[in-house]
């Protein structure tokens, strides 16, 4: 086969993993009382989202020689347990819309936003034991650790909110806990359920490890970078803002004088206007934060890429691995 | 042993496994970070609490001939997770004070006590998952069945608030989901891990499920019928509010002519100043619904006692009586 028409079957290949995810949610939910918390659940899972981390609970399984149906259930536990954290990051964000449409605090309201991000954790752990595997409590332990994990990284990220004396390290530190770590667990756990060695288990770890923190890199440098029609969000929100993104925490670090100053301002949310945008776009420049960033990304890829020579090779190794280039070349 | 010595024995068992599960908790949190989810999650933890469940957890699993500390963890889980439900039900009671204290999202925000509660709930799953029993998927699966249910039992809860078509059938649905599945579930798993036999399992299972129910009348009832100055809370904050208590939905299907507009008139929070409270306790007298309610918390409390008959005559077995007959006379 060309190199071409296998990326085509490879790409076909992930849109079936995904339907099946989006059917099975769908299902999960059909009949479900009350709706006070249920109509907000069903909203949020099915405004559609890249489903990144089912997907990769599924090709992960599969590449260790485990059948994706048996994964099925902890593709979509994964895929819930995220969107629950959606939810309640954008009741804490104040975030008005989430994938082009009004966030559920917004359409509903903040209790029923709690109550029903509260349902979906739940739910999210109703799914995961529905997985036969003699492997469970092992996989509750990791599906778990990324629960905690993702709540203490918000936690950080908030604290940082108040900082100004931080750096990469931080971020890495942060990003490792708030979005490294789920989609990690979602290739420890395919592993897992796929019946793989401790290498093969260890490896798509790691790999989603690396994946995560190159996913988010990739977002940072979107917001600065990105196409503002493809992009579909504002671009420079995250400057506008202040948040603690690579590219700023970089800038941080580096910056002197006057650019020290404006980076400052930036980060204590005492600037915040469009013109803010290109003066530490200018900046990124200067310091070659955005070059460097872009390098970060490539190089963090690239070691997400290298697990999986551990794994056998198979069609679900290929999809993994047009996966992570997918997600460096994306523009959304 | 005399009954009375038999009593005080009892009464300082069960003040040791408060003490311990207390203790437990207080070590749990060391050292945790970061403080922005942490400070709040301990402040609510250790601002004191019955520890029924856990207590539940602690006698089931000894009753069955289990040893305590295999249960310590599984008891806090259990703990943990009523007391997330506690701050997000808080969130959206807006209730100002628990325990004597402010709230946590009157301490700090809504948006600490929305992180806050959701890792406690991660919390919750970590310590439940440092039980060392192999029916540790059963037991995942009995407090998931919980979390569930008390998500959804909350939504009914909210969905009642506007709807005014409501009997008694209504309530116990509610409850059965909002209150008595959780304490059913510290029984059953104190249980599975004790190593019961099914029919004993069963036996702690139910135990639980009608001391939930009862212990949820027995609150409705205090409400109206406790004394302002053990109780600690204002008395008839229940009809200011219209909160579709067993009395109020009870005396909903009971009263007539002016009396039945009064109470709908409570239910649609169209009257809720102080004057309302006394002119629905006399509803309540006129149509026997506070007497009605006290048999129905006996009747309840006798059905939960039933149950212990199935269990080995031991002391553990002697607290479950005990802890029952505390909770039919409990002022606070």
């Amino acid at each position: 086969m060309s190199k071409l028409s296998e990326n085509d079957s490879i790409r076909h290949t992930v849109e079936l993993h995904k339907a099946s995810v989006d059917a099975r949610l769908r299902k999960m939910t059909v009949g479900k009382k009350p709706s006070t918390v249920y109509d907000p659940l069903v909203y949020a899972i099915t405004a559609g989202g890249k489903r990144l981390r089912a997907i990769l609970v599924l090709l992960a399984c599969e590449s260790v020689g485990g059948k994706t149906t048996t994964a099925l259930d902890a593709a979509c536990a994964i895929e819930l347990l995220h969107n629950f954290t959606l939810i309640h990051d954008d009741i804490m964000d104040k975030s008005d819309l989430r994938r082009g449409i009004p966030t559920v605090h917004k359409k509903w309201n903040v209790d029923e936003a709690i109550l029903s991000g509260d349902q979906m954790a739940a739910s999210a752990y109703e799914m995961l034991l529905k997985t036969k595997s003699p492997r469970l409590p092992e996989i509750m332990r990791i599906f778990t650790g990324a629960f905690v994990d993702v709540c203490e990284g918000q936690g950080y990220d908030i604290e940082y909110e108040q900082r100004n004396d931080l750096g990469v390290k931080d971020y890495r530190f942060m990003i490792r806990k708030k979005t490294a770590k789920m989609i990690s667990a979602a290739g420890e756990i395919g592993a897992f359920i796929g019946g793989g060695s401790k290498e093969e288990v260890k490896a798509l770890r790691l790999y989603g490890a690396y994946l995560g923190i190159a996913f988010q890199l990739k977002d940072d440098i979107l917001d600065i970078d990105g196409n503002q029609e493809t992009f579909g969000k504002l671009i420079g929100r995250d400057i506008i803002e202040g948040k603690r993104t690579y590219l700023l925490l970089m800038a941080n670090e580096r910056a002197k004088g006057k650019d020290r100053t404006i980076i400052r301002a930036v980060m204590r949310h005492e600037i915040h206007d469009n013109d803010c945008i290109k003066r530490v776009r200018d900046i990124y420049e200067a310091e070659g934060v955005l070059a460097d960033a872009r390098k970060e990304m490539e190089r963090t890829t690239r070691k997400a890429q290298a697990q999986l020579s551990k794994l056998p090779r198979n069609r679900a190794r290929a999809a993994l691995l047009w996966l992570s280039d997918k997600l460096l070349e994306r523009q959304t």
